[in-house]
């Protein structure tokens, strides 16, 4: 895999993801070798334009704007299916428009059920695209709810994708996300409402000052016609530049995985008890809670109570 | 509480829902006196107009067109404000409003940060709101993620809010929450569109057959003018009658505490892990990871196989 064969990438990607035997085994012989590339998170509305404008970017970097001439793995999550876990059709038809470049890599992943961690899983799969030798992965959700937040605070670099006139919830998208942006875009800035948007941005940027000193830009675009995507990259590239010089780098990556640590203890943690009580028992305990005949809280309790005794 | 005072009320609510002292013990307390109130979950994009339709429900079923004069408590959640945890200005103006008909309760909750567990927060929430007498609890929630499938969980009756024209995502929203809507309502529907979305939703239906051989009907709103909403009214009436009919009201109770019962004893056994490893501990191996001087999954494990040990 770490020589380039995408198969085999594709087949550890699909041993992560689907928690397949030896998954555990293949992350820690990856990960010494991860580290190395550099991970985009970028998330926004339904129809704000996200695939678009990841594209675009990939195309950017790949024909020849990137002095390093990286090579891209693009993960696309979408926790908006959590039941039909599958790829949707358009990420079908865009991994066949870049079949031509053996640099681009893009991947699609849905959420399996409540207990899916997705955001983990997501790691994990960056994890791998990493160690097989990718510079520059870009992780894309759709949404602005706490899933797509714990996804891109996997990310170096967070881009919210925003659009002109996205109706009256626009307030609450936008205060959600807010604090973790490094970098916000306008897509479809050609339409009526541009200018509206980039202004309750800086009135929200006028109320929160971030912690790290960074002001997080404004950059316009039109993916459609690759309009501003030379801005976008180098908005990116600068903010790159001032986790460098100001060591910021380290302390932000320390921080997101003190978050995906609690995650995976949470997972580990919830497996340990599973295995003591038992899926029948559990489902037993679930009925007599139903009928009320028992107290969820004391029934948690008794349970966790036992794990690692025996 | 249970006599009925609001000050009460409100004061168990924020214990609970801050995880202050005593709430283990007060939910204990209150879980006998609760299970008799009927919970609707109603969800759907940013835009759909939940909230004036939860507002119109609540007021045609407090205005003598519910035989029994039923109690009606909100909760409303709002799990696109991970960061700034407070209530959204329009939920204190609707507040106001019901002011008058102590009938009505409204309570607001955004998310807790990553490690919230909102589900679980809001379910804890509903079952003091049941235990205080309140005989209708509706649960409503911005968006079509992961949250919000967890969170509608919680409900007797799930609605999903769709509404005409909402972009090109619209497919990918409404197979994700498909499966767990018991009523869709295609609200706007004096928009041009509706048709649209009710053939597309047809079309979804007719590929997924449910376990309980029930078809969600599909109920056209104008909100805002309170068209509607009696026809939506007839709606979970009918679908309780079928529930309370053919013997499933407890099977789906007894699902949800399943589900319910698993995501507890994950937060359970995270916390006895946290307090194993120690969070300075976990800061300090969060470094090593980010140097990439440990491997984040031999930590974990490391961490788990010591928990209950000692």
């Amino acid at each position: 895999m770490r020589a380039g064969d995408v198969r085999t990438l594709a087949r550890a990607i699909s041993t992560v993801e689907n928690r397949a035997p030896g998954w555990s085994e293949l992350l820690k012989a990856l990960f010494p070798h991860s580290g190395k590339a550099r991970v985009l998170g970028l998330t926004g509305p339904p129809g704000a334009g996200k695939s678009t404008l990841v594209d675009q970017l990939a195309r950017f970097y790949r024909r020849g704007n990137d002095e390093n001439n990286r090579t891209v793995g693009i993960i696309a999550v979408d926790p908006t299916s959590p039941y039909t876990g599958g790829a949707i059709l358009g990420d079908r038809i865009r991994m066949q428009e870049h079949f031509s470049d053996p640099g681009i890599y893009i991947r699609s992943m849905a959420t399996r059920g409540s207990l899916g961690g997705l955001a983990r899983t997501t790691g994990d799969v960056a994890t791998v695209l990493d160690a097989s030798g990718r510079d520059l992965i870009m992780i894309e959700t759709v949404g602005v709810g706490q899933d797509e937040v714990d996804i891109v605070r996997l990310a170096d670099v967070t881009i919210l994708i925003l659009v002109p006139g996205m109706g009256d919830d626009v307030q609450t998208i936008k205060a959600g996300i807010m604090e973790i942006a490094d970098i916000f875009v306008i897509n479809k800035s050609d339409r009526d409402g541009a200018d509206n948007v980039e202004r309750e941005i800086h009135t929200l940027q006028s109320l929160a000052v971030r912690h790290d000193g960074w002001t997080p830009p404004i950059v316009k675009t039109v993916a459609s016609e690759g309009t501003g995507v030379k801005e976008l990259a180098e908005a990116i590239a600068n903010y790159e530049s001032y986790l460098q010089k100001n060591n910021l780098a380290l302390t932000k990556s320390a921080e997101n995985w003190q978050e995906r640590l609690v995650e995976m203890l949470r997972d580990t943690m919830l497996e340990k008890a599973r295995t003591q009580v038992g899926d029948g028992n559990l489902a037993r305990l679930a009925v007599e809670v139903a009928e009320h005949k028992l107290d969820p809280y004391t029934v948690v309790e008794e349970i966790a109570a036992k794990v690692g005794k025996s």
